[in-house]
């Protein structure tokens, strides 16, 4: 598959140039995709395991993550393309904003993926779920927002209420 | 409260200074909380609304989205230090490593929340759910992964299994 071709009714602007921030890439996942045409459309839970290899200087910051039963992982789409407002994932005519779809093309293309947690062994963190190439550079991993409570005190002007969404 | 005092347990690395990648702000979160003291440390699905104001160029890739109940909101902690390995986050004692928190202070201060849509109203999306700080810098919208099933067709080597983490 062509993964740079415009199709039809897609709407590109131009890609991004100058940045407001800036990534460091602390780590890379292993998984049996060798190219995109090889990963699924969404990860599973009962996918293969995959090996997010964290670098050896934020290895310290995996301390106390093996308490989790599920833990998000964010990564850097490094093959996508940046500069399309509108889409067409099936070729088919129907549009669809890229906001409205979970495509890799977008904007900042980070991914979101909400892993099983199988095991943390020697700084690499093996779980279910992925669905990127293999290669892809590791962004941040954090306990899934389902399974988790702050550990921090409220803050003075905090008001507790009902099903949170957990932004951080 | 001093958010960039480092308390006692709590392990430091130099904060990054060269980059692997480059993020474009692409809109701008309103919200009532006017500081960090002033956030609550998680956002609730029946908090006040916030106004999510995207960027003229990127109003067009919010066709659709209107479609979703919650969407996922991707967005750059910019307050937020970026080098503990490991934090102390009650001032306890008790440290945890940065993966095994959802705390602001992270490599990459990429904050993820699911949040109610409440209403796309002329390129401007309102949301419940959110607790950043107002003028927070926006980075991506997606469908949030409980409501979303992919438009484009599997890839060839593709398998469909149970439940997925839908990660892009």
């Amino acid at each position: 598959m062509n993964w740079d071709l415009t199709r039809p009714g897609e709407i590109e602007t131009a890609a991004p140039t100058l940045f407001n921030a800036g990534l460091v890439f602390i780590g890379v996942i292993r998984t049996p995709y060798l190219t995109r045409d090889d990963c699924p459309r969404q990860g599973s839970a009962d996918g293969p395991m995959c090996r997010i290899e964290v670098a050896d200087l934020w290895k310290p910051a995996l301390k106390g993550l093996e308490a989790y039963e599920r833990i998000e992982v964010l990564y850097w789409m490094h093959q996508a393309r940046r500069d399309l407002l509108v889409q067409n994932p099936k070729s088919d005519g129907m549009t669809f904003g890229t906001f409205a779809l979970r495509s890799p093309v977008r904007p900042n293309p980070i991914a979101t993926a909400s892993c099983v947690l199988v095991a943390v062994e020697n700084g690499a963190v093996l779980v279910r779920g992925l669905d990127c190439v293999d290669g892809t550079p590791l962004l941040d991993l954090k306990p899934d927002r389902r399974g988790f409570v702050p550990q921090a005190t409220p803050n003075p002007g905090e008001v507790t209420r009902g099903e949170t969404s957990a932004a951080n």
